[in-house]
C-alpha cells in the first residue's frame, strides 16, 4: 500500500540484514523522524522509550532486534542476554513475550554459524504474518463497507476511536485495515476521527489519515455521540486490547459511551482484532481488573508551540487529584459483531466458533 | 458562602456605587486576576472579551454597566449609547437582552436626576434574584443528595460534565448549587469533575471546587461512563442552556453520552436550570440547530507553559477538518429529572405544571 512520501511501514528491514528502519512514534503527528537501528540494543531502547508502540510492532520490533544480536554474535550466551534484555523493555506486553519466545525456539533449533540467517527470516515471516492478518482482517470489514455502500450509494461515515492503525502494528491496522481497502477498492469512505483522551491517539489516526489520502474529520470524543443521534455514522469500527469468549469488548477508555450510543441510535458496532487477541479462557470480562494509569496523562498535554518545539503543557497542578483508567469494558449486548483473520461474528456465533477452533 | 481566601462571588458591586469587582475569567483557572470596572465601557469590553461568560453573569455585568453609565451621564442620549453597546458586545446572549431592557424600563421611567441611584438598585435586585433562585436550586437539589446519603450512610459521588458552577453566575451556579449545599449542611460528597473537552471547561469547576474545599476528582470525558459501570457514581448532576416542555435537555456536547450510560448502569440523571431556561415554546429538541463552533477550539489548547506562562498549545495543523458541534440534545427518556427553583419534576411532570403555570 502507498502512504504518500512517508515510509510505507512503521518498520522496515532492509536486505542487508544490518540494519532496521523505524518511525520514531514519540515525535508523532508532530515530527515524523526516522531512526535506524543496528543494534540489539537501539531495539530494545526504541521499545522501552516507545519509539515503537502497539503490541504487534513492539513483537516484531524485538524479532529484529534478536536477528541483529545473532548477526553480531550467535553464541548462546550473547543471545540470551538480547532476549533478556529486550524482554524487560515492556515486561506486560504479551506480543512482545510471544515473539521473543518464538525466535528463542528457531535459535536454539539453529547450528550458531547459521543463526544470523535462520533469525532474519523467522523475524522477517513473523512481520509478513503480522501484515497478512490485517490484511485479511481488512477484507472482512471491506465487506461490511461494500454493502453499505450499494445500499446508501454515498460515501459512508464510519467512525473509530484512539488508533487501531497501521502504526500500531506493521501495515493496514486493525479497525483501519477495512478503511484503507476501501481506499483501494474505490468505495468512498470519509471517517471521523475521535481525539481519545487523554493521550490523543487520534492524532495519530489522523496523521495516517491524511498520509494516505482518506477524507476525515477530527472531533472531540463527547461528539461522537451528537453525530450518531444526526445520522451522520453509518458504521463504527474499533480495535481492541482483549475480546472474552462471549464478546465483551476491553477497548481505550470511552469505547463504552460511542457503543452505547451505536446502540441508541441503530448504528452498527463493530471490534477489529486478530484472533490472538481473543481470550478463550474467559468468558465475560465483567469486573476485570482496569489498568489505572499515570495522572500525568491528564494534567500535561503535548503539541507545538508557537516556536515550533514540540513541549508539554500543564492543564492541571500535581496536586489535583485525577483517575484515569486505561480501558473500558464494552458489553457484548451493544456489539454487533467482532471482525477477525477468520471472518466477521456477532457475539452469539463467536463462542461456538471459538470452541470449535479448540477442539 | 465562603470561597477560601477567593472573592466570594464572580461580580461585587462595591456600596460606592463607582465601580464593579470581576474575576477575569480568560486567565481561570491559571490566573487569579482581578479587576475593577469603573465605566460601562469597561464592562462592555469584559464582556466581549469573555473575561465574565455565563448568561445569568452577562446579565448582571450588563446590568451594572448601565449603572455605571447612569452614573456618570443620565440623560437619555447617553443611556441609549450605552445599551446599544453593552447589547452589540454578545448579540445572541438571551440574558443580556432581557437585563438590559429591564434596566431601560426601570431607567425610561425614572426623572435624571434620580436615574443613578434608580440603576444601581435595579442592578442589584438583578443579582440578587439570581443568587437566590440559584440557592433554590440548589435546596432542591441537596434533598436528592441527602435521600441518597441517608440510604447510602457513605460519601455521595456526583458526577457532573462542563461547568454549570458559580463562576457562569453570581453565586451557588446551578448543577453545583447541591453540591455547595451539601458541604454547608454537612453531607459528605465528592464529585467526578469532567475535562469536557473541547473548550475543558472541567478546569473551571475543579478550581471552584477546590477553591470551596469539596472532595474531587479530575477525569477526562471518556471515563465517565466506566465509572458509573463500576458503581462508582451515585448520580449525574448537569446544567442545561435549554430544556423544552417535554424534558429534553440541550447541554454541553458529550452530555447525552453520559446520559446513556447513566441510563444503562441505573444512575440517576438530572439536569439543574432557573425556569427561564426552560422554552416553554417548544415541545421537543429533535432536530433542533446545534451551534457549530469554531475549529480552532479543538486546534489549540491553553495551559501553562514550563515558564509558567499562559499559552496556547496547537495540536492539529490549521488545515486539519474538525467539526466541532457545541451542544447535544439529551431525550426525556433517559432524563430523571428537572432540577429547577420550583422543585424537581420527572419530564411527565413538567408538561403539567408548565402549562398550569403560563395559564
Amino acid at each position: 500500500m502507498k502512504f504518500g512520501s512517508r515510509p510505507a511501514r512503521s518498520i522496515l528491514a532492509y536486505q542487508s540484514k544490518a540494519r532496521v528502519h523505524i518511525v520514531d512514534q514519540t515525535q508523532l503527528p508532530f515530527r515524523v523522524e526516522e531512526r535506524t537501528l543496528t543494534t540489539w540494543e537501539q531495539c530494545a531502547e526504541a521499545i522501552r522509550a516507545m519509539r515503537v508502540r502497539g503490541a504487534p510492532l513492539i513483537g516484531v520490533t524485538a524479532a529484529y532486534g534478536m536477528a541483529l544480536a545473532a548477526t553480531r554474535d550467535a553464541t548462546d550466551a550473547a543471545l540470551r542476554e538480547a532476549r533478556q534484555a529486550l524482554l524487560a523493555t515492556r515486561p506486560t506486553a504479551v506480543n512482545l513475550q510471544w515473539a521473543l519466545d518464538r525466535m528463542a525456539r528457531k535459535l536454539d533449533t539453529t547450528d550458531p554459524a547459521e543463526r544470523a540467517d535462520a533469525a532474519w527470516s523467522e523475524a522477517s515471516a513473523i512481520e509478513a504474518e503480522d501484515i497478512e492478518t490485517n490484511r485479511t482482517i481488512g477484507e472482512h470489514g471491506l465487506a461490511l463497507l461494500r454493502v453499505l455502500h450499494e445500499k446508501l450509494q454515498r460515501p459512508i461515515n464510519v467512525l473509530t476511536h484512539c488508533n487501531a492503525g497501521r502504526m500500531a502494528c506493521v501495515e493496514w491496522g486493525t479497525a483501519t485495515a477495512p478503511i484503507y481497502l476501501a481506499k483501494e477498492s474505490g468505495i468512498p469512505v470519509h471517517v471521523w476521527v475521535e481525539e481519545t483522551r487523554p493521550r490523543n491517539q487520534g492524532l495519530l489516526t489522523q496523521w495516517e489519515l491524511e498520509n494516505a489520502e482518506i477524507d476525515h474529520t477530527y472531533i472531540v470524543d463527547n461528539a461522537g455521540g451528537h453525530l450518531m443521534q444526526q445520522g451522520k455514522v453509518d458504521i463504527v469500527f474499533v480495535g481492541a486490547d482483549r475480546v472474552s469468549l462471549k464478546g465483551d469488548v476491553a477497548n481505550k477508555i470511552g469505547t463504552y459511551l460511542k457503543a452505547l450510543a451505536a446502540k441508541d441510535c441503530k448504528v452498527p458496532f463493530y471490534a477489529a482484532v486478530p484472533l490472538s487477541t481473543i481470550d478463550v479462557r474467559i468468558n465475560s470480562l465483567d469486573g476485570v481488573e482496569i489498568e489505572e494509569r499515570a495522572g500525568d496523562e491528564i494534567r500535561l498535554i503535548r503539541g507545538l508551540s508557537r516556536e515550533d518545539r514540540v513541549i508539554d503543557l500543564r492543564l492541571l497542578d500535581a496536586n489535583v487529584n485525577v483517575a484515569n483508567p486505561g480501558f473500558d469494558v464494552t458489553p457484548a449486548k451493544l456489539v454487533t459483531g467482532i471482525i477477525t483473520e477468520a471472518g466477521v461474528f456477532t457475539p452469539k456465533e463467536l463462542t461456538p466458533f471459538l470452541k470449535a477452533r479448540m477442539i
